[in-house]
């Protein structure tokens, strides 16, 4: 059960310390402590104290948190006890490389419709087996199918008029991998993959 | 001049500040303030200037923050004020979007080199024309080059194997799209792109 109030900055944490959490699990380990969590992940322990103590208590003092405890209520929290649709257009390199993606099983998603413009793309198929579907028919499909989620992997002169046409046909929710910052709605969140983002924060560190 | 106190989490704030400011310069703009910021980026603009406080004064109370000396000013603390070779290791479908991806132009990056496995792969040409060269040769090259910073875009069963030879070869800095968690020296700095993290913060606000 989330807070309204709780900043986004914080949610923003809960899936790298469920990713953690999996980690950990997969290594056949039980039990975690915020000390170990933190220095896996280059976080204060007081900090993944504080975030967590937003949504309840998880953890004994000394005596650390139950990993798949601890998993399940995040899981819980961020709405990935389920699996949600999530619609990919754009089947370049990219789009073909998120098909086949083995990050998304059991984390709660699958790519379940594909869309492009290249009429020679158009009912090929994806890695994976998805066929690609002509992005002319997007806005009837994903209404249709209530899809709330989408990821934008188009060149980045076509990821505005991309989003536009998801948000009109009721997407909420947008993965933009263009390097542009989209104007969207406010009902829209939008969150952005961006490598050069995580090769700033590298060089930071380099001399 | 950074001060080494600074916690890692606002470290990795910083790129995001420097793109918001870029595309605000992208639009004309002259100024900016906190409060600004902090509404385009889901961020609190008390965080924003606690964050920038770190490093300097970079904006007056009341008139906020001139764009390009805050944009020039975040550019060398991150020391993105030059610009780094990175070596790419995997040219599959991923590899081929990274080596075509506008969005490390002026931001302080280019792909200097790029390696696969693959026989049939090697000595063939990325989109834009870096010739991929054999994995066999990485380390030898990548130590030779001096290059620090290396992108690992191989699938997960490969990803370790390619981490090791990277910091065999003297990589310090790894940005790692496969969704495993690398082990590695704590001399080593790795961030991950992955994008069911993004989904996930995403569903936190679906119902």
């Amino acid at each position: 059960m989330e807070d309204k109030q709780v900043p986004n900055i914080v949610v923003g944490r809960l899936p790298i310390y469920l990713r953690a959490l999996s980690f950990l699990k997969a290594d056949n380990r039980e039990i975690t402590s915020s000390q170990e969590l933190g220095d896996r992940l280059g976080i204060s322990s007081a900090q993944i104290r504080k975030d967590l103590s937003h949504f309840g208590e998880f953890g004994k003092q000394g005596t650390g948190y139950e990993i798949r405890f601890l998993e399940n209520n995040l899981k819980e929290i961020l709405h990935v006890d389920r699996v949600w649709d999530v619609v990919l257009v754009g089947a370049g390199d990219l789009g073909n490389a998120l098909a086949s993606y083995k990050g998304f099983a059991d984390r709660g998603f699958r790519v379940a419709a594909a869309f492009d413009s290249a009429p020679h793309k158009i009912n090929s198929q994806l890695p994976g087996g998805l066929m690609i579907q002509d992005v002319a028919n997007l806005e009837a499909q994903v209404q249709e199918a209530g899809w709330k989620i989408g990821i934008i992997a188009v060149p980045a002169d076509a990821a505005q008029s991309v989003a536009n046409a998801l948000i009109n046909a009721g997407v909420t929710a947008l993965l933009n991998y263009a390097p542009i910052s989209l104007i969207t709605p406010s009902t829209v969140r939008v969150e952005q993959i961006d490598p050069a983002v995580h090769l700033q924060h590298l060089t930071y560190y380099l001399g």
